[in-house]
């Protein structure tokens, strides 16, 4: 079969028993399931591209992937078609049909990220999964003070942890926000790019301004000087959700409607 | 040890890996992980009663348990105490000091499940275990409708399952009502007793309405008769919830606090 059909996708999905996003050998990752389930529906192996490289544990609401099929499908048919063959926690929301020049990677413009905070005595079994519990409460008005000082263009080297250490560390980071909803601060990251680790070792500086370790006010000589210590602690990858890839409109694209 | 003092438990579970609330033999149960804890805690053997016996599957947001024991412990340490030994998906999450003569069952004078329905195309990575997904629109006013007619005191034999059959099965309902929360809906049951089956029959029936399939005019005269063809269908056990379990305010219990 010739795959000669491009098709965009939303994936969603909780990454609890996922080794994250990237295929790896003898680790069930979510590329991985993907990959099998466009195996199955196109009766030979075939690759699927993610925009972003989400960690072990982290979960998406808006990945975007690239899916190539030979098949003759309708956009609005793809997801029920892969969905077939995929496991409960990684769900198809959505497919548009895309030209030869789309690369999920190469064309995204912003990735939005969320990380959510919990203040709260007790765990709870119902969002236990997708948070991370604070049992101390944190001072959000210092966290948003700090917040504004980071977007902009500039080197977020103390925000990259070990492992997959990128040699350009210069990033713009377009948003840093806070979202207070009851119990739950969502802290909303939306960069042109992020570092290994970039996103949780940003909620978990903002957390240690809430805590009151770290003074809102040293942030931008720490941010100017590209102080290390300004980094982290690196929190559980189970908080984080990549909410949104976003693209240029694509003049390129071929209308194929929404599911 | 003497186990000379009871707390009365609010425990919150998702319920998705048990058996159901109630012992049984070779099955993962709530009760069965809550007596193991409370064991460790005490160091003998313990009977954990239970206000509610949820089925396979069902959660719980505040079911109620008695918990003995004879360590020295103040109420609000009871919740760590236990949970040094629970798993992550049952959390106790507060604890009250009780008389003797205090029986969660018996002394029981309300209880507040809640079934929620989802209107999506697509199953929900984050939801999936907590919800009954509709693809199809559901007609809320008509819901809202039928919802109005079931509350008093009636013979509810018409929404009780086979298997665990009661001999009465005269309830008092005495709520019933939709909540609509973005694509959720939410059917709250408040009765002072539940048969086997019954919130999600009760559920059953209402999405049957809202599917356009059962007329709410024809229910005061099915509910009359006690018609076996009102009831269900039985949705699925992860859409309900225990929320609730209500008492009368207790002049014997001994004021022990919250946690």
């Amino acid at each position: 079969m010739v795959l000669t059909r491009r098709f965009r996708l939303t994936v969603a999905y909780e990454g609890t028993a996922y080794g994250g996003w990237q295929v790896q050998e003898g680790v069930a990752t979510v590329q991985g399931v993907l990959e099998r389930a466009a195996e199955d529906v196109n009766g030979e192996p075939t690759r699927i591209l993610g925009a972003g490289r989400t960690d072990a544990g982290t979960h998406a609401r808006g990945q975007v992937a690239l899916f190539p099929t030979g098949r003759d499908l309708a956009a609005h048919r793809v997801p029920r078609a892969l969905g077939a063959y995929l496991p409960e926690d990684v769900v198809v929301t959505a497919a548009v049909e895309v030209g030869e020049e789309f690369h999920p990677v190469r064309d995204a413009i912003a990735r939005h990220y969320r990380y959510t905070l919990k203040q709260a005595l007790h765990d709870d079994p119902f969002d236990r999964r997708f948070v991370h519990r604070i049992a101390t409460p944190l001072d959000l008005r210092a966290m948003a003070l700090a917040a504004a000082h980071f977007p902009g263009r500039r080197d977020f080297a103390p925000f990259q942890n070990e492992g997959s250490p990128r040699r350009e560390t210069v990033r713009t980071l377009q948003r840093l926000d806070l979202a207070v909803e009851g119990d739950y601060i969502h802290i909303d990251i939306t960069a042109d790019g992020f570092l290994y680790g970039m996103a949780r070792n940003l909620a978990g500086t903002l957390m240690r301004v809430g805590q009151g370790l770290l003074d809102p006010a040293a942030i931008p000589a720490a941010l100017a000087a590209c102080d290390r210590s300004l980094g982290g602690p690196t929190l559980p990858a189970g908080g984080l959700c990549l909410m949104e890839v976003r693209y240029p409109p694509t003049p390129g694209s071929i209308p194929g409607g929404n599911s």
